[in-house]
């Protein structure tokens, strides 16, 4: 129980983007849970071979750790690659999944490791979902994160497109279009 | 997209219960992502027989409805059985599920229907999980929800523990020493 009440806590860490309705920032908790969704949902764009029940157990925990490291915005300065912020990540990842039993917590954290890691089909599909998932509420609401970033179409293909494309193709093709449209119209 | 960005407005469904942190009333959206995680985390406590991929994927669609329905606190008045939020439910499932294709949309509403019976172990373990959360999230913020509704522990045992003993005797087990812990300190 010690793990379960303090994952709780990412209720309270504030991602960037909005809110489908647009009434506040989204946090990681809710975020997590719509991710999963989308993994139940877009199964049919998963490529073959990927496990959804894997993915969406991946995703229930893929952001515990920003409950000791915070989220950080990937339009934000340095985003891209900080080093700082990876050594924070896995202090966390030692933190909290040491709560658990060991058995279970080195399971979690393998879970944790593989979705960082990137490198199998399951891990890019999740790691794909997590970043289509903020666009179509940027596109939800008026633009979102990429207003207050002050983000381009060529900023978007590059730091989101990549990752989208390299673990759900046929997801990048549906929304780049999507996304040309919105930057183009102003 | 329609039913995904259509399921993030769970995010302003507001619920009786606190967050761990005791920061502000916990919404829909996040209370499914911790319930999964709990699936997740307590699937040794799970009877034989259960699947706990299906308990996860009942968990993270069982308040959709709540978009158009609301949240009816366990312990408000009426709320044990009301036929006037059983039918809004029904016809919430109706057009939530209906934004699906519609082989999909049949298969989360029969996942949906399937946990509201509370008959097959899947679907009592995933109630169980449903009412399990909300008495831990009470014990660690002074009281929580209980204290907003005036709940007894005879209360808390008649609407709560016999759900969870229904789906989860040892979680019950677990649980039950503590509440009464709890009413017997004041
Ligand atoms: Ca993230």
């Amino acid at each position: 129980m010690a793990f379960l009440m303090e994952a709780g806590r990412l209720t309270a860490v504030e991602r960037a983007t909005w809110t489908v309705d647009g009434a506040r920032m989204e946090n990681s908790a809710e975020h997590s849970w719509h991710l999963a969704l989308f993994a139940m949902t877009l199964s049919d764009e998963a490529p073959e071979g990927v496990s959804i029940d894997r993915v969406i157990r991946m995703l229930l925990l893929h952001d515990l750790v920003e409950i000791d490291s915070g989220d950080l915005p990937f339009f934000a300065d340095g985003a891209e690659d900080s080093a700082a912020q990876a050594a924070a990540e896995t202090r966390a990842a030692d933190r909290i999944f040491g709560l658990l039993p060991p058995d279970q917590g080195a399971a979690f954290r393998a879970l944790w490791d593989e979705f960082e890691a990137n490198e199998t089909l399951d891990a890019r599909f999740a790691k794909a979902l997590d970043r289509f998932q903020p666009p179509n509420l940027n596109l939800a609401t008026g633009g979102g994160s990429w207003t207050t970033y002050n983000v381009d179409a060529e900023m978007v293909r590059r730091r989101v497109g990549t990752r989208i494309s390299n673990g759900a193709p046929s997801l990048w093709a549906w929304l780049s279009p999507r996304i040309a449209r919105f930057f183009t119209k102003d």
